[in-house]
């Protein structure tokens, strides 16, 4: 028996495919009564909506996964309503799989692969390094995102398909604009110092700053967030800051690595009696909405989000479908000027 | 053959179990080159690592759906977290299904189950109603969280099981508490006034606090966002409070009826050179972490949400092993005072 299609139902009840389409999708523009006779002919045949069907062709043949590190960070969480979409025009479905900090990405990508037969994957967040065996058991493309530059990671990965901003060269400038505001007791709340992942990067771009411009690093103005669990979250912001400012009360200026330990920072920094930037100028890394409705509102380097969302998915896409290679593209990152720092305070 | 298991490659290697699954999560405290070998051995054998054998188990057999509409909504990121937590301690899988606006998310589940064969799912956010014979297509266990008290919705859906803070009664206590701080010129920013939605439930509690005050709903202070996307956004708040702000000089507080919303609305009123709560007082509903972190600290009626996340995930399990029937569960909400309320002005 041939499947019931919307017209055989639109054909029992006497009424256009039009007022079958309103009545399943709960439109306030139809009669009652009629919307309860066409409910009732759909119940008695089984007929599975159109959209449903539509799905279901879909995603058994074509799946890709978002495998994402530090899913609560609002930085990941536009990335994939971004990709989402993209994925969605391209009749394609999405899983997206939440990784914890202990679990390796690259592992639960492996068994994702087995399990739903994926057609690709993009890698948000997580590690820097990937072990080389791992990483050539994955049979599908596969796209790392916001990771950091490859040039800077093991040869293991040169191969592969890879989008970042250059976090070194963001983050000097960044530390440089603090410079070139007359700060020189510039702190840092970092992560990741001791390992390889986009925290030492700009980590790194701090201490290039400050050296280019002949200022020592101090140890004291660096703090290093080393709990477990998301990493990146408000809480440590402020249990840094807070850190940060006992141990130097000299300290003008602080460069945060994301703009939710920013959003944290400032809050300790109001906490402590001082005024943002009269006291103490806070720069953050990301560009989140948050940021821009924040009192006051962020200084922050910006990563363009939807053109690294639609570039990673475009990339993976174009994979799937042989008509690139994998390749290592930077975008370019924009230092963008908020209320949260200002020139140095005159003693 | 059997399956190749991490005894077997530990012994192949002649090593321990625990070193192979140093080697294989990437776990610092290891010699380089047993790594090596143990990679080494683990590609030719094509084992796959226990993890997601494990995984794959699972997910084959029990598999829930997280169908969520408004993902990018900071309040519904914790409930996933928890909720996927739980899930994975019961050695199931999650999906995670996002649901725009414009999409049925009965018809979304209703082809999950199809596809993926689940056993349950929970709805988070979304709508109010839904269609009674759409929903008794839905042959497996599914629970509604954060949509409104059941008692407040259609017949159709007084058999389902469903977990809410009493949205009516937890706003017109907020509203209340400004009236007691002697406010009477109180704007609201809302959503869904006209449809059934936990918006039209908290516009009630609004209305309901200030008539038993004996103040007169003004509609000037009713703003109701009608924007497609995601309407709990903090730019919608911020262009709602600029709207309010300028056809009501006199307005001394605002309730929003979400935390997103009344940040953007603080962004707003600090723009307009007004002071918080100096000028204008802010109470948001939610209790987001995004909310303490904000300056001022944000004045909001907090769900409970880690408790809403764990009851709406453990009443699905108990129906899934048939230990419990679908049943409506009210939860406390709390009003949390902030730095974004306070006294009127006195003029």
């Amino acid at each position: 028996m041939a499947p019931v299609t919307i017209k055989d139902i639109a054909k029992r009840c006497g009424v256009g495919v039009s007022t079958v389409s309103r009545a399943l999708n709960n439109h306030p523009d139809i009669n009652p009564e009629t919307k309860a006779k066409i409910m009732e002919v759909i119940h008695e045949t089984g007929f599975l909506p159109n959209d449903s069907a539509r799905y279901l062709k879909r995603t058994e043949t074509n799946t890709i996964a978002l495998v994402v590190k530090g899913i609560s960070n609002p930085f990941f969480t536009s990335m994939i309503r971004i990709m989402e979409d993209y994925v969605q025009k391209k009749s394609y479905a999405t899983i997206l799989r939440h990784v914890t900090a202990e679990e390796n990405e690259v592992t639960v990508a492996l068994s994702l692969i087995k399990e739903r037969k994926l057609k690709g994957i993009v890698f948000l967040g997580g590690d820097f390094t990937h072990d080389p065996m791992l990483l050539s058991q994955i049979r599908v493309p596969y796209v790392f995102s916001t990771i950091g530059n490859l040039d800077e990671r093991p040869e293991g990965e040169a191969a592969c398909a890879n989008i970042a901003v250059d976090d070194v060269e963001a983050s000097r400038q960044a530390v440089d604009y603090l410079i070139g505001l007359g700060h020189r007791r510039i702190g840092i709340v970092a992560e990741g110092l001791h390992v390889p992942s986009v925290g030492q990067l700009r980590y790194r771009g701090y201490r290039l700053a400050l050296e280019r411009r002949g200022i020592t690093v101090d140890d004291h103005l660096v703090y290093e967030i080393t709990e477990g669990g998301e990493r990146y979250s408000m809480k440590n912001g402020y249990i840094a800051a807070k850190a940060l400012l006992a141990a130097n009360p000299d300290m003008t200026a602080v460069f945060c690595i994301s703009d939710v330990l920013a959003i944290g920072a400032c809050r300790a920094i109001a906490e402590s009696g001082k005024s943002i930037p009269g006291d103490v100028s806070v720069i953050g890394f990301d560009g989140i909405e948050e940021g821009q409705y924040y009192i006051p509102k962020l200084t922050t380097v910006r990563q363009p989000v939807e053109e690294m969302s639609k570039e990673s998915i475009r990339l993976l896409f174009d994979m799937i479908e042989k008509k690139e290679k994998p390749r290592n593209i930077i975008m370019p990152a924009q230092l963008l000027i908020g209320e949260s720092s200002g020139p140095v305070k005159k003693t």
